[in-house]
């Protein structure tokens, strides 16, 4: 089996990535977490790109453990705010990982904007960084548009004003599975798996 | 004297309009405010930029008094924010007009943004609409970076935290004429004098 660390330190979005990376079952592969190896130390994440957040994630890890290393970085993009909150997203509200607080203030920033021009989408590149240095990023997205209140208790970060294009739900009362039928970071990762098929079998 | 209504209710904004426009002397025109007319019913700021913006303040100012009407709207562009917040501006902390919590946002959002980054600009887009129908929209902008903590008590708004290019003080800790004399609201006006020259003499 060939390990590959998954490099993330958000519990609920570590959930998600594994699940994704279960379901999509690729032959040859042990993902790992950050949990099973040494720490080591991370860059803040200050790029102006999710493409640049994840690579630089990736990078960390594959360098400071020798293995193979994926990594994500992904975002709310709302049309409305010429694609703001973006790499913002998690210290939307000003510190870093308030989930309610960043969506109450992208409701209250837009309760002027009509509901014509509240489209938006869910974006995560990821990120795969080779022992050899070689890499690759790929690049999902999700769209929908924007609900006037918070809905529903799954997932986590802008689910619950997310309503995806043909539903009615908003992305947080979406079960598990649902999502990582259609959302930004299954799209992403399916991107990711041949490569990650073509590590084992190297 | 050819009466021109200036269209706008923010007190401080108001009077660094009138004072711009007072210096640059536009003779035949005399200036008045929205306390001098008839109270009319104003249409909410929902437009996607500055200029559609200002096009329905002056509009709905001009087709209720029968006056030439001038109307601004005007914001903080940040370049690491894509150019927000734009003309969300105003109620970039989620409410309307409160320039500390506002200022404060900014300031959160960036946090991880390096020094290099943070490029900004004040953007004003200023409208005349008169009496036959006839428009004129014109924009100004003032380029300059944002500091990491507010400085200054003068102007309003962003002006504690935007350091206009060539300036180690920020727009708070400029005099009102030394602002007057560069700033974006001052460019889009003086753009407007010839207008409203021709408005006199017509």
């Amino acid at each position: 089996m060939t390990k590959v660390l998954l490099a993330s330190r958000n519990a609920k979005k570590l959930d998600e990535l594994r699940r994704i990376l279960v379901t999509e079952r690729v032959p040859g592969i042990e993902v790992i977490g950050l949990d099973e190896v040494p720490p080591f130390p991370e860059a803040p994440e200050t790029g102006a790109t999710f493409e640049e957040n994840a690579l630089a994630k990736a990078r960390d890890a594959a360098s400071a453990t020798g293995l193979p290393a994926v990594a994500d970085d992904s975002g709310l993009v709302v049309d409305a705010m010429h694609g703001m909150p973006g790499v913002l997203s998690a210290r939307w509200a000003g510190r870093h990982g308030d989930d309610q607080a960043n969506l109450e203030l992208v409701l209250g920033q837009l309760t002027d904007v009509p509901d014509e021009r509240r489209g938006a989408a869910f974006v995560c590149a990821a990120a795969l960084v080779r022992p050899d240095g070689s890499e690759t990023v790929v690049r999902g997205e999700w769209r929908g548009s924007l609900a006037r209140a918070p809905r529903g208790r799954n997932g986590f970060g802008y689910d619950p004003i997310f309503v995806p294009y043909g539903e009615t739900r908003t992305s947080a009362e979406l079960d598990p599975a649902e999502k990582d039928a259609v959302s930004h970071r299954a799209r992403a990762l399916r991107l990711l798996v041949p490569h990650l098929g073509a590590l084992a079998s190297a």
